[in-house]
C-alpha cells in the first residue's frame, strides 16, 4: 500500500474507497464499503471509529467469515504465499519468518490445537509481540472458552487494522498504536548528563539468546537522538540496554579499579504494554547506579 | 598436606619442620630450612614474614633456581604429572585442566614467548585470577623488562606461598589472603529486608559465557547466611548476581506489571582486588533498583 | 532505685524484694508481693510476665486504684513533689518538666478533660513518645470509651514497669524495649565508606523548631561508634539526620561547585515504633544522594 | 521603561535610541550614544556585543565615572531617592530594601571598608545573588587589588545591562541571563509519575532562617506546569525543596507508618550559577528516596 491522506480518502469514489482500503481488514474490502457514506471523516480516529462499528455491528456469520479471512500464523501459508502483502510484512517482525525446525513445529502444533478447538485461526497482532509473548499467548488462548476466543480474534484483528490504518494514512491526528522505549543517562559523579555513552538495546529470549536491536550514542543531554524503539508498538517481551558507563568514565579520566569495578551496565525489564511510553534512565558513578520506569 | 598448629611448628626439630613446611614453596624446602632458628613464631604473619624475608634475602641465583622450579601454566607438566599436588589443585581452580584445544594452544603459545623472551616460566597465583586475567596478565607482562619479570615473579611466588600457609597452618591469627564477596536485598517498596529472594552468581568471561559459582536465598535480614565467596580470594574478573526480584515481589503481590517490568535483576561488576571485601547490596522496588560498592 | 541482680533478687525474702520492687508500679507494691512465692524467675522476661499477669488478674477495682495511683501528667504533682522519683525522671524525658505556659497550659486542659470524661488521670509511658506525640495522644484518646481507655492505661503502666524493669534489674535476658537509630555513610563518588563524616540529629517538633539530641563522626567504616539513639526507647516523632557531606568532599578535593551543590544534607524521618530498629544510612556524591529505611 | 522591539530601535534616530537605551547603563548614556551607528542589529546580542565594546574599549577615566555613577548598596542612596528606577528595583530583589538594624550596618560598613579601599561604590549585580552572598562578595572583593576590583565593576555593570536590555527589548533572540530551577516527582513505589505533590521551594539562610519563595503542585506528568525559578537568575545561595509525599501516599492508600517514615522530604542544595539550569528531582517510595542534579 502506497500512503494515501485522509483527504484524499474523503474525496475518493466508493470503488477508489475500497480499492484504497480494502486490504486494512485482511480479505474483507466489506468493512471500507461499509463505511464509505459516512465520509468525510475529520480525523484518523473517527475513520477507525466507523470501520471498528462496522467489525462489532456485523452478525456473527460475517465476523467468523472475517476471522477466518485470515492465515495462520508461521503456517503453511506463510510459504505458499497467499497471505496478503501486509501480512507477509507483519509477520516477518518478530522472526516468524526465519524459525528454526523446532520453533516451526512448536508453532504447527500450537495452530492445530487451536484449530480444531476453535474451528478459526490463530489471530494475534504479531507486532505487538516477540517470539516468546505469542508462544504464552497460545498456551493462555488455547484455555479460553470458544466465545471469548471469538472476542479476542476480532480485538486482534482491530489492533492489526489500526497499525494499518497508521501507516498509510496521513492525518492530522494519530490513533494510539505505538510506543516508545527511551533512555538518558546522567553522571551523577560528576554532576552532569552523560554524553558518548554507547547504549545497546538488546532483546532477551526466553532460552537466554540476546539479540541486539538498536545501538547508539548518547548526546550531550544524556539522551539519544531518537528513542530506542519508535514509530511502532513495542514488542511484548524482555529486554536488555547496555549501557558502557566503564568507557564513558575512563574518557573523563575518573578514579577506577583495573578492571573497573563497573564496566557494561545491563539493565533488564520487561515491556507490557505495546503502545506504552518507556522510559528507563540509568543514574550512574564509577561505583553506583539505579535505573527505574521513569516518565 | 594436612593441617598443623603453629604450635606443633614451633615445636618440631629441624627435619620435621622442613618435611612439614618443605612445600610451600614449589621445590624449595631450603627456605623452610632458612627460618627453622628462627621459630618461635608468635603468628603466622610473623612466620610468613621470615620466609618473605629469606626469599628476598637470597642471591639472584638461588631466587632464579626458585622461580624455575614451577611447572609452565597449563603446560606439559599438567599433563605429567610432575607438579606437587598443590600446584595441581591450584591449576584447576581457574579450569585451566579444562581448557579447550583452542585455549590450549593460547595458552602453550603465551608460555613458549614468556619463555623464550625471560628464559623462565610464567608464575602466577592462579587462585586469585580468571582465565581472562590469566591471559590479560600474559599480554601485560610480555611487555616487561627481564628485571621486573624477575620482581614479579618473586612476588608472585609469596602470594601462592601465603595461600598456602593460610590453609596449612591453624594459628591465631590470619594472612591477609582472603577477600570476601556479599550482598544484602532491600526493599524500598515495603521499607524492610527482602527476605526468600533468590541470589544466582555468575562469572562471565570475556567471551560472553556465564558460569555459575553460587546460588543462594537472602534470609530475614535480607543477607545471605554465607558470604557469596569467602574463606578464598576472589579470582580477578567480571561477576554478574541476578537477583530474582520478580518472584520477590509476587510472593508480596505487590501490584505489577504482566510480564512484571523487573523479573531477574542482573548486576554486573568487576573485581580487581582478589582479598578485597566487595559487598553489593540491591535495594528495589517493583519499578526501580540500586546497586553500589558498598561496605 | 540501685541496680540489683536477678540472682540477688531470686534469693530475698518477701520484705526485701517488695522493698526493691515496690516502686516498679507506682504506689503498688501490692503487684511485687503477688509474685514473690514465683521465685525462682529463670529471666528477666519470666518476672515480667509474672508481673503482667498479677496486674491483668487483679479486680477491676485494684486496677482502678492502680490507674487513680499515678500523677496527672506535667500536673500539679509535677510540682508538689508528690511523684515517685521515677515519675519525676521520666516526665522529664520529653521535657514535660520545662514547658511553655501555654504548652502547661494546654496539657492541663487535656488533663482536665481527661479526668472529667474517664475519672482517671491519663497515663502514657512518656519515655516512648516525644511531646508532640504525647498531644497527639491526648487527642485519640479522648475520643475512646471508658472500657477502652481502661486498657490502654494498663497497658501504658505495664510499658513504664518493663522500662523501669530493665534499668533497674540486671539479668542474662533483656526485654525488649529499646529501640535504636542507626546510620551508615556511602561515598558512592569513591566506592568507599565515607570517614569523618559530622553527622547530627535532630527531634523536629510540629512547630518547626529543631533541638539537637547528638552530634558525632563517622568512623573509617562509615558508621557511627555508637548508634544515635539506643539503649532507650525512640521516641515517636519527627527527625532530622544532617550529614555534613560538603565538607567531607571538599576535603578530599572531589571537584565541587562554589558554593558545593550539596553540603548539608538533611534526611527528615519519622518512627512510629520506639522499640524499633531504624537504620537510615546516606550514598552520596557531591551531586546526589539517596536514603531509606535499611536494616 | 516600557518594552521595545529590537525593529523600532533599528529604526530610531540618534535622540530617540538614547533616550530609549540611556538607562540600560546608570547615569551614562554616551554608550547608548556610542553604539547608535552600529545599527541595525540582527541580535540582541549582536547590540549588546556592541555595548560591551564600547564600554571595554571606554578609556580607564570613563569606565571609573561609569562606576562611579553606580549608587551604594543599600546605601543612603537607597534611602535618598537618588538612584535609577531600575537600580531601585533591582536591590528590592534579594531583600535590600528590608535589611535589619544590625544588617543595614553591616552593609554600611562593609560599604564604607570598600569606599576606602577603592575610592569606588561597590557594584555587584544584586539579581544574581541572595543577601547572603552579597555579604560573601564583599567579604572575597575586599581582599581584592584595586585593578581586579575596577575589572570586577565592569563586569557586574555589565550583567546588569544585559539583563536590562533582556527586560526591556523584544527580539527575536535572548540573551543568556536566565536560569531554570525545575523538578519532577517520581513514583518508584507504583512506577509512574507523582501528581498532585504538593512542592515547595524555600530559600535558605545562613541565619538557618527558610523563606517560602514558590508553592506548586505537581501536574500528571509529576512535573510543575512552571520552573519554580524561570525567566531570572537564580540568585546564588542555598534552597530546599520541601516535597509532601506522606500525602501523596497516603492518598493512594500505600501501606505506612503510622506517622508516615517519610512526610515532608526535604531536598537542601546551594546554585553556584545565576544562570545555569538546575533540574532538581525526587524519586520515592514509602520508605527511600533519591535526588540528584539532574537535566
Amino acid at each position: 500500500m502506497t500512503k494515501v491522506s485522509l483527504d484524499e480518502l474523503n474525496k475518493m469514489n466508493k470503488t477508489a474507497f475500497v480499492v484504497t482500503l480494502g486490504d486494512i481488514f485482511e480479505h474483507a474490502p466489506w468493512i471500507a464499503e461499509a463505511v464509505h457514506a459516512r465520509r468525510p471523516f475529520p480525523t484518523l480516529a473517527s475513520l477507525y471509529e466507523a470501520m471498528t462499528a462496522a467489525v462489532q455491528g456485523a452478525g456473527s456469520d460475517r465476523q467468523v467469515t472475517l476471522i477466518k479471512g485470515h492465515p495462520d500464523l508461521a503456517g503453511k501459508a506463510a510459504r505458499s504465499e497467499s497471505m496478503t502483502a501486509d501480512s507477509r510484512a507483519e509477520q516477518g517482525s518478530p522472526g516468524l519468518d526465519r524459525l528454526t525446525t523446532d520453533e516451526f513445529e512448536t508453532f504447527h502444533r500450537f495452530n492445530d490445537s487451536y484449530r480444531s478447538k476453535f474451528a478459526i485461526p490463530f489471530i494475534v497482532c504479531v507486532r505487538r509481540h516477540t517470539k516468546d509473548s505469542i508462544l504464552h499467548q497460545f498456551e493462555l488462548r488455547l484455555k479460553n472458552e470458544a466465545a471469548a476466543e471469538h472476542n479476542t480474534a476480532l480485538i486482534e484483528i482491530l489492533h492489526i487494522a489500526a497499525l494499518r490504518l497508521e501507516q498509510h494514512v496521513v492525518a492530522p491526528d494519530h490513533l494510539n498504536v505505538y510506543g516508545r522505549l527511551s533512555t538518558h543517562v546522567l553522571d551523577t559523579h560528576g554532576g552532569r548528563p552523560a554524553a558518548g555513552v554507547v547504549v545497546e538495546l538488546f532483546e532477551i529470549a526466553n532460552s537466554g539468546v540476546s539479540t541486539s536491536i538498536a545501538r547508539t550514542l548518547t548526546n550531550a543531554d544524556g539522551r539519544t537522538e531518537k528513542p530506542l524503539i519508535g514509530q511502532r508498538p513495542i514488542p511484548i517481551g524482555c529486554y536488555e540496554i547496555r549501557f558502557a558507563i566503564g568507557d564513558y568514565f575512563s574518557r573523563l579520566r575518573a578514579p577506577q579499579a583495573d578492571p573497573p569495578f563497573l564496566d557494561i551496565v545491563p539493565v533488564r525489564f520487561s515491556v507490557a504494554e505495546p503502545e506504552g511510553h518507556y522510559h528507563v534512565p540509568l543514574l550512574a558513578t564509577p561505583w553506583s547506579y539505579s535505573s527505574y520506569r521513569g516518565s
